[in-house]
């Protein structure tokens, strides 16, 4: 699935040549039965208690770590870095699922491990500083899976477009992205980067739902249909970004995501790859079990009664 | 449930006569059937599900006023304060079952709009500033589902039966968290505090599956036996707590948690019952519903076509 959907690093980008509502690494019909759909939200609850496994086990090797413990047991130890995380990615056109995403996906992970940042326009005290101070206070803390619902890179897509900032400006933050994510990957950081793809129609359909149905209305904003204006302007936007930022250190994958269903699917799987990569394991005990037990079990005797 | 597990304001506490394995307005049989852990399990489900819509329409609104758009219509906006948001606070002894409400009952919620902030043994640096700095510092954003895993209810327990600080200290702070909850019930944050009140004997259970289940062994600390020699201390400062800090404005609650299915659903009932106080409903749109229509339906001749 990583592969499959991959930028392979340095490659130009035809985001046209990627059909959003195909779904690449699907099994046939021999698996999934003839209800796929229905198949893939099965395994997405699968995949989401196997997710909240490993996250569990990230979480408890750094909380070994920090207590100064070589955390995962034997060989592994000297593999991996020290503060280890994930940090999940997503971007989107409006509409294109970025919270549906977050709320099947990581919300299927334990809410203690999980560290959840949203992205709006920079507000004034985030402009008075660099484009990266903001992203650099809201990465996860070791042990943590983070999720970056938009990022930095609405700095090469929103601020282009708009033409917030002037060209040489938004030019030069792809080394300065790229730089950036090469540090976070060598402090212990691994970077899955999601562009969920969405097709122009699509987007139309959704934006005409959340118009039409009042409990959606407060999801709706009128610049939605400024920035749909501007879709072709936006698309090249994140070709360019795809390209320039998908490296080997931090590589980005298009999902395509006019189904739901298979979106979620995706990215579950996409995750559970990447922390296959992680080799994790419940760390080695800090403390000597046997002792702790003849302590616990002989514990009624120093209980101090006062009072009961 | 609210008012059945309630601290009365003011009112003298005596955890011995609170039965850890009672299940206080659990419905009889004929409602639950012969198997109530089943039922309550399912309960856990579909109240989840409601909190999450209640979680939504608690965002929605924050979001309505910070654009500044009045929020819920009519006469309801006038009742309710502007920085509204919901703060679950849980205490217990180790094993007292705070890591297991987090998971199922804020797991339920919409990871987007929840906040939950771990307190652990102050820092260095939290030690330099007063003991509500780094709560001040954790609070939910208006909107959010705020939940505090362990609290500045440490500062009068762990501080006190530890004799972290003199007496004088701690004994101030009751006044100084009564305040500092005043302060933020009028700003806003509906307070809900929880004591998980588990028996010594099912403390014992559980510390000793932690220490025979190595993928345990990463929760169990060796400090743990050590504060369970210290059993009748702690509740005595729990009792004193939850005496002194029970207020009208921020109110304690006692949930028996020897049983976890009861726990998750007393707790997730708290938070339904809370979440019907505040009133909550979808803001009214802050902008021209079929104005907005025309200008998407007529978006497809606006679109910039360069480039396909």
């Amino acid at each position: 699935m990583r592969e499959l959907l991959r930028v392979a690093p340095g490659a130009a980008v035809d985001l046209r040549s990627v059909d959003p509502r195909s779904t690449p690494g699907l099994p046939g019909p021999e698996v999934t039965g003839p209800d796929r759909k229905a198949w893939a939200r099965g395994q997405v609850v699968l995949l989401g208690a196997e997710l909240g496994r490993q996250q569990e086990m990230l979480f408890a090797d750094a909380k070994a770590r920090a207590a100064g413990r070589p955390g995962r047991p034997a060989g592994a130890a000297g593999r991996v870095a020290a503060g280890r995380r994930v940090l999940l990615v997503l971007q989107a056109m409006d509409c294109g699922g970025k919270d549906g995403t977050v709320k099947r996906v990581a919300g299927a992970m334990n809410p203690l491990g999980l560290h959840v940042r949203s992205f709006g326009p920079p507000t004034a005290e985030e402009l008075r500083h660099d484009f990266l101070w903001r992203v650099r206070r809201a990465l996860p803390p070791p042990g943590y899976v983070g999720v970056f619902n938009r990022s930095h890179y609405e700095d090469v897509l929103a601020a282009r477009v708009g033409a917030l900032v002037p060209e040489p400006v938004w030019r030069a933050r792809y080394d300065e992205i790229n730089a950036f994510e090469r540090e976070q990957a060598d402090a212990g950081v691994t970077l899955v980067k999601v562009m969920l793809h969405i097709s122009y129609a699509e987007q139309g359909r959704r934006l005409l739902e959340r118009l039409d149905e009042p409990r959606k209305h407060w999801k709706y904003d009128p610049s939605d249909v400024d920035a749909r204006a501007r879709w072709d302007d936006y698309q090249a936007a994140y070709a360019e970004a795809l390209s320039r930022c998908g490296t080997e250190a931090a590589p980005w994958h298009v999902v395509p995501a006019d189904r739901k269903w298979y979106r979620d699917w995706a990215v579950a799987q996409l995750l559970r790859e990447t922390f296959d990569t992680l080799d994790l394991g419940y760390p080695p005990a800090g403390f000597d079990v046997r002792r702790e037990r003849e302590r616990l079990l002989g514990s009624e005797g120093t209980r101090q009664m006062n009072g009961r």
